[in-house]
């Protein structure tokens, strides 16, 4: 370990004129336009890992973007660690907000500004030098090892699961470890256990067949707008509880352990509302705001409309009112059960007077990592022995979809032990990610590798 | 009167034929491309009458569409009416679906199709008409007559009240009378004397100051929809009654012999509920569908947006969520009372996550009239002399701002005695007028003025 994390030091320059080369390449997944870049960082990313002894790695084509694979064998009594990675990139669009090219990779400050450079080229390209530090020094990892790098995050993996599934065999691992996360704050290590699942319906209510008067109607023919904001406004309680029957059965409580984490970590409710321009934040009650958004499940609106929405005023009754929902989930709710909760709900409460469409529109498996697994302590070892701290173990609100399904598909936990920041700008202009953070994170898998596979 | 009657009876064709004459000349107010024929419209309604004997008839300038003024004085013993109608139609679009062209009108099956064979061109000239039959015989209308034809009524009415203003010298009189409603059934004349008001509002709520991940903040950062949905649900009771402060204070409670008219009417809950597609009305408790739609006082929302209203799924937690929300007034509300209460309530509602925008749109005035007055009497005895059977005095649930202008302005009540049917496809294609009910509406002022004048 001690060489290769002295490899790793005596070769950071080179390290990062390698991610710019990586980063040069503008694989933007979600313009066709772009398909021939995509491929050719497919196979940039194959033939170097080929090229630092990696004893397999290919560009496999899926139908959409390839996927790369790639496997280095050491002792069938080691440990096999599964990387996964997306070598994909968001549209670098608004161009004009950049303050450099987004395919001229550029160091300012510390901070080396490319599209990718952070989500997730930046964090993927980590475990590669990792593997390469040990390979130029011990001559093999401390771990089987094997990759899976996909070009289709950014634009829905519409590929990744069938692939797993199909590659089975060649997937099996103990353990898959991601880096596309960030620190819970700069110098404040984390490892992600926790992420929540989705449930997304769309309900449509229609009255009349047709919009009225609301002069010759309003008061005897029920407006599907009001029944609308009834049937949302009862999905809450006082203490903004869900109250669709059952909704909490399967939730895992928070452990006292996991309140007492999270009452810990550097977390300020008062500058995180004024960050996003609100003066309080609103909980389920008996939770802090960080529970309520990264370990509780939700119910939020995300789109509303009906009627007439012009300039000026029409004094219409309208036909019809519409509603996109989607609820957060917890383990071990489903999407499944859930999405027939809340239908349940809208079919007993919809009032006589309309007529419902309920539309269930995607779902996603909420995952809750155990922390005390030989994995999830080797990293938190790796942390400190990068950080000089334990990392703080914490759960995140949104989803990491590919998660799930590597539990679903091969039965694997996931490790979470991303670098990034919240600030670094993923999706926005100016995307970055800090070079010393990009050297933690290469030291932290060595120390990873190291300790997993001993 | 009896020859007054003979005269009309014994003219119907050529009373039909000009019609068509004033039908042929395409007066579209709100598209400026109309302007032309607009005022050639009302310039031929002036030559017309003068041509008839009315010894002051002029089409004045208005800074829109022009208003034609019109005077006929008999003796200062006698009462004076008000004619209002207007001779401006809404647009013929969309053309296809017209069996015959809007602008050329035809007879089929006792009914003259045209755009504006109904509102208002035929029912205004049954009152040139009645003028014509007293002159061509009597020589003089029993009453002093004037006439104000507006040229804006389909679009917006900009100048009308500002023109009343201006000329209230000239436009005093004792009664002012409308054709511009209908019969509530085939043979069953009504005269109405209510109409409601309208107060309209918009509301926006902003919470976070942009669109936020749902994932990140779901569960922590209220939801402008959600918020909004609470809002708007919290605006009725369980008895669809309107929960605002003070709302119902002003309210004229309905008088035990307007139910029992209204009971009366020929109206069937279930087919006139089935007729818009729904299966059950919603009525304030211990009202009648009937009551509800025409008098009692309502709440709609009329449009409803916010966040992403795509195709698909997206996990936004919206920025924003507006509403329109308009009520429906009954006398003694006032627009202006009711507005400042209807903000009341969104003000001390308003969750403190979120800001609130509350925009008041426009207003008017409902309407009560006298049922008992001499004109109200003497229109009743009009339509038993033509129709066999008492009218009934009904409500109706929308507005006819200029109503509420002449009582506000002039002072003057308003006798609505209308001839149209709601089957009439005003506003739509083949808008028609019955060619007995054009006559009926004639006799019907021929008796009307004889009853009034003595």
């Amino acid at each position: 370990m001690k060489n290769a994390l002295a490899y790793a030091d005596a070769h950071r320059s080179n390290f990062v004129d390698e991610l710019k080369t990586l980063l040069r390449i503008p694989s933007v997944s979600t313009d066709p336009a772009f398909a021939g870049e995509v491929q050719r960082t497919a196979d940039y990313l194959a033939d170097h890992m080929k090229a630092l002894g990696m004893q397999r790695a290919e560009a496999i084509d899926t139908g959409g973007h390839p996927i790369v694979l790639a496997e280095h064998f050491v002792d069938p009594a080691l440990p096999t660690v599964l990387v996964y990675g997306h070598y994909d990139v968001q549209p670098p669009d608004p161009l004009d907000l950049w303050h450099s090219p987004p395919f001229e990779p550029v160091e300012r400050d510390g901070l080396l500004y490319a599209r990718g450079a952070c989500d997730d080229k930046g964090q993927l390209f980590m475990h590669i030098k990792a593997f390469e530090a040990f390979m130029k020094t011990t001559g093999q990892p401390p771990v089987n090892l094997k990759f899976i790098l996909e070009g289709e995050e950014e634009c829905g993996s519409k590929h990744l699961a069938g692939f797993i599934s199909d590659h089975a065999d060649e997937l099996r691992a103990d353990i898959v470890v991601i880096s596309d996360t960030a620190l819970f704050a700069p110098g404040v290590p984390s490892i992600t256990y926790g992420l929540r699942g989705l449930a997304y319906v769309e309900v449509s209510l229609t009255g009349p067949n047709r919009d009225l008067h609301s002069g010759t109607y309003g008061g005897a023919i029920d407006n599907p707008i009001n029944a609308l904001a009834r049937l949302i406004a009862g999905l809450h309680d006082q203490d903004h509880r869900i109250t669709i029957d059952g909704f909490y059965d399967d939730v895992i409580p928070l452990t006292s352990d996991e309140r007492a984490t999270m009452r810990a970590l550097p977390f300020n409710d008062e500058e995180w509302a004024a960050d996003v321009g609100v003066s309080h934040t609103r909980t389920e009650a008996g939770f802090s705001a960080l529970e309520g958004s990264c370990a509780r499940p939700t119910l939020d609106c995300n789109g509303i409309w009906g009627g007439y929405t012009g300039e000026g005023a029409k004094t219409v009754l309208p036909s019809k009112a519409h509603a996109k929902i989607s609820m957060r989930l917890v383990p071990d709710q489903t999407p499944e059960d859930i999405t027939n909760k809340i239908r349940a709900y809208f079919e007993a409460n919809t009032p006589c007077t309309m007529k419902l469409d309920f539309k269930p529109m995607h779902g996603g498996h909420g995952v809750l990592v155990d922390t005390h697994s030989p994995a999830m302590e080797a990293a938190a070892e790796a942390l400190v022995g990068t950080y000089g701290k334990r990392p703080f173990f914490t759960r995140i609100g949104g989803s990491i979809p590919v998660v799930a399904d590597f539990k679903r598909i091969l039965g694997l936990d996931s490790v979470l032990m991303g670098f990034g920041l919240d600030s670094d700008a993923i999706h926005s202009p100016n995307e970055h990610f800090g070079i010393d953070r990009f050297h933690e994170g290469i030291a932290s898998i060595i120390r990873f590798m190291t300790l997993y596979g001993s």
